[in-house]
């Protein structure tokens, strides 16, 4: 069977879920690319063998050759499209964050739940990340004993624009750590605080977290979206009888001019090249199937990252303990797997 | 345009290589599998969605809805099929060896010579590693300067058979060796010599080969088939201004009972599998635009490693410094990259 | 010049003390142990080869033939015995901590002053292990650009008592995070939080703090006293153009099992055994010349030490962010390195 | 007991000795330095509290108050210095080599069997290492099983001459790598084989050696004296059941650019610091007991060092397998560990 896709956004994201699909996995057609900028969605189209290209997204959603639907538009679009999908009976793949507003995630969560189904895979990628993935094996196979702490960083080279405050550092790029620990440990949140560094310029400076998660553990996130030396994500899982850490991960090292060294990666995109094929791969199966896949965010996850993010702005706003107060888990959104 | 595929051999290369083709890769369609077991034939086509399962090699690459060839069947079958697939103007990607005959390769030379393009692509797939690609980046660069040496160690777990000997060490494991060596220096063999140590059981001891190239560099092998701790395959490639070296690629390193430590891989398949992936794609292109890739082994450098393990043979079994007498490289085979 | 020495307390620390000022270092000559238990002093004495072995720290301190004295004995004697070699004009160097009370150090303080020069040198001993070194150089060199952050890890395999609290891991085990941060970055604290997660058995669970500085830099502090793999120290200092990290030094890696490992040490002082001597080096120039060692640790910031304890002691009892309060920086401690 | 020491030599080698003996170990005193250049001796002998500086050894030597002697004058001096302090009763410490010749080495060997007792250790450091240490135990405990192979690399910055040869790299370079090798392995050479790369200049070319034990092991060894990316020695142990390889000890390494890197050293001596205070600290204790320290190099190992250098130079000379010839080992020279 081939899944007939429609992109609904032609940027980078956009441009690569066209390419993954097109070329790294089998299994899906692609019928169109939407984008508000209609050449752009054309060269998308043509470089990946999409037959038509448009600027309207609900058209696409709600077209008949189409099955399944990926959204990689601006941020403010991904709740509303989603509802979209949901109303035209069509799975999504839909990029982070769900919203950056909790209460727009619930929106699309009643949508979901009205609609009885589930529909709406959430591109928190991070979940397929090998590294990630022997983390949870590590719990599983209880080599580390109980997880007590999990410590997190992110780094960028710099942020894209300049006027990124560390309220959307906590909103914007923490949401991946947030989502990614709550997977690992399955656990939710009970409190969150933050602090800033002084930058001796105006770029934005890191933000430090710790949460505390109802089983009571301790999750430690550094968001420094301006760490000036490579694109660098780390996680420590502290079991206790023991410890599980991400590698950095480079096929070759090289020692000239007294030092030895390895790469590190100008962004993100080849550091998770992999994760996001798994990802694609396992919503290829959600549409053939219709079963949720263990692995992937859903929009109760999205809702839980927008929940905590908005209490992370807080704390740091306000230099307080901030506790995390989400709704009850519906019945809907309860899985083996976290 | 989706290339119809005929997959000879359905071992675990050959289940492997429909595995990427139907899943992993878009634009192949599996046409048949062909096996000496009819029921293994079977299991690999109905796996991959092949709709046709036989046991005649020569059927299935006559077949007209068939546009090219993948051969894993075993290695004494690998020179006649491909000469088969000559004959039949299908492009083929044959599992290493060519054949542990020089003489057999250099038939299949002539047969593809004879029919005016080239047909055969060899699967040394180690080229595609991301290792060995940013090896030949760092010489392109100029970062490491000009080389002088490439150490290079191949290590199992264990001997697959009790009877495996030093020679087969030479003619089965080292030619991966041989090959990318070959591709990373872009240079032939003028010598080659071998020493075994002797081991305190009857399983076959390391093999550990020094070869010359004809720009006067040296070339250490180590090949361990029965190495015992995991399968490691290691390069360093040393420069006049620095070296680049494989880096032991692993996602989590575990802290526990007085250790830090990072995982083996039992055998070669994780190791490779983005190389298989990358090796494939380059295929289908190979099919598409019959341009060979410019990564990928030829008959030729299935001819370079016979010859090379013939002489690495008699080093071993005579105790002598071997010349690596190789014909003229037709231009035939002549391309920009080595 | 030879320095003659008391040893007061022949622990561990003790003993070890006198192993490094008899073998390891020149210059010095040890003329008499204490200890309250008289035969373990004895045996001490006689491992070193000083003559005498005696139970009164205060007559050992006051004795004609001694110089100088080191003082290893329980905790609660630190300062009342500093005090007395100030009294008797005598340099000590004294194991870590000066107190746990700051009122107390703070006597400490006014009677070293009072004598109109330095006495005491503290054994943080850390501010001359390699790793730190490296780090004060990489500020000073302008490498990493000015620091943002330094996180800080430190994990013993278990605790020595049952009764080991968060407080005590605080009071304890964390001073010495505290004071080689402060040496390091060149800056007190502003404030201190504190948490700890929940284990699933009664032994103590790590505390995570973190830190602001005067300088608006950001601290984390992790004290993990049951990490029950190993010894392990770890440290990262970010700066604004890149970061160092502490590496995990081992003198080998060994592949077996599917694992290639390196190995920790059960305890701290394989770890820190060349800081050791570098610190007692400084100790013997410090008698010699009575120049106090840039390096090292003074009355000041054993004082500093206690009242980052004691705030973080109330941060963790009542989940607040507690400010850290000390008195102005004497004159008399101000040195151009922190 | 102090031990009473003349230096002879005060070039980097010797001035370094009279540090350690001085300033790092207990239990020397050094009375005198001589060297051809008295000023040098002079400066030497001062900044290590020697009272007398001179330009003559054989006197030195004789020196009532003179109870050891440290050689570190040139090369072809150090056969018959040791002579001349065996003649005397006196230990000697000699730096490597003991001479180039091995039948001047034989003089020494007899010298030392007439004398009754031997005074001579052998400055072949690398003994000491840590890395070595640990390889030693790890063939000790069984944890690798039995040595199959070991490979090594010794690359320096540069050479230090610019007429420096392959032959000399064979004969002053080798000898640590052929030393400690028979030290790990515990087995004496039968055979040996040489190769150099071409290189672009005129500079001295690696040189690859491939060693057979009398047991069975084979030993790579490759030196590469203009290595240009800085001091590195690496060695790897393989046993049949897994392998120890010595690690890049760094203590820091820095993020910045695009890179994670660690430091090499420009030189030795950092990497070798603790393996010179060990050896040194055996060589007082052997002066004071008589008992040759069961680590350390002696003439016999000098004389081994030499034959198989010797073969060497003319393995590479040749292009031959060449056989490795020593004499028996007289029982003087044999100990449980080799």
């Amino acid at each position: 069977m081939t899944t007939r896709l429609a992109i609904i956004g032609a940027g980078l994201m956009g441009a690569d879920h066209a390419r993954i699909f097109a070329e790294e996995l089998s299994g899906a057609s692609l019928q169109v690319v939407v984008d508000a900028d209609e050449a752009r969605a054309r060269r998308v189209a043509d470089q990946c063998g999409a037959a038509d290209a448009g600027i309207d997204p609900e058209a696409a959603i709600l077209r008949g050759d189409v099955d399944a639907v990926v959204i990689a538009s601006p941020d403010f679009t991904h709740a509303p499209l989603s509802k979209a999908c949901i109303a035209a009976g069509k799975p999504v793949l839909c990029e982070k964050p769900l919203s950056q507003s909790s209460a727009e995630c619930l929106e699309v969560l009643e949508a979901e739940m009205a609609a009885g189904r589930p529909f709406v895979q959430l591109g928190f990628m991070r979940r397929y990340d090998q590294s990630y993935v022997e983390m949870r094996e590590a719990l599983t196979s209880g080599r580390i004993g109980r997880p007590l702490m999990m410590h997190n960083f992110h780094r960028n080279v710099e942020t894209p624009a300049a006027d990124f405050t560390g309220t959307m550092a906590i909103t914007n790029s923490a949401p991946h750590e947030f989502d990614v620990v709550r997977h690992v440990l399955g656990c939710e949140y009970a409190s969150i605080s933050a602090w800033q560094p002084r930058r001796s310029d105006t770029r934005v400076a890191p933000v430090v977290m710790v949460l505390e998660t109802l089983d009571g553990q301790l999750v430690t996130i550094e968001v420094n979206n301006n760490a000036a030396y490579g694109y660098d994500v780390r996680a420590e899982l502290v079991g206790e009888a023991g410890s599980v850490a991400m590698n950095h991960v480079a096929y070759t090292r090289t020692d000239a001019d007294l030092s030895s060294g390895t790469a590190y990666e100008p962004d993100w995109r080849g550091r998770y090249a992999e994760a996001y094929r798994r990802q694609n791969r396992d919503f290829l199966r959600f549409v053939a199937t219709g079963d949720f896949p263990a692995t992937a965010s859903s929009s109760w996850d999205g809702y839980a990252a927008a929940i905590v993010a908005e209490a992370g702005a807080r704390a740091l706003s306000n230099g307080t303990r901030e506790p995390v107060q989400m709704i009850g888990r519906p019945d809907f959104y309860r899985r083996a797997a976290a």
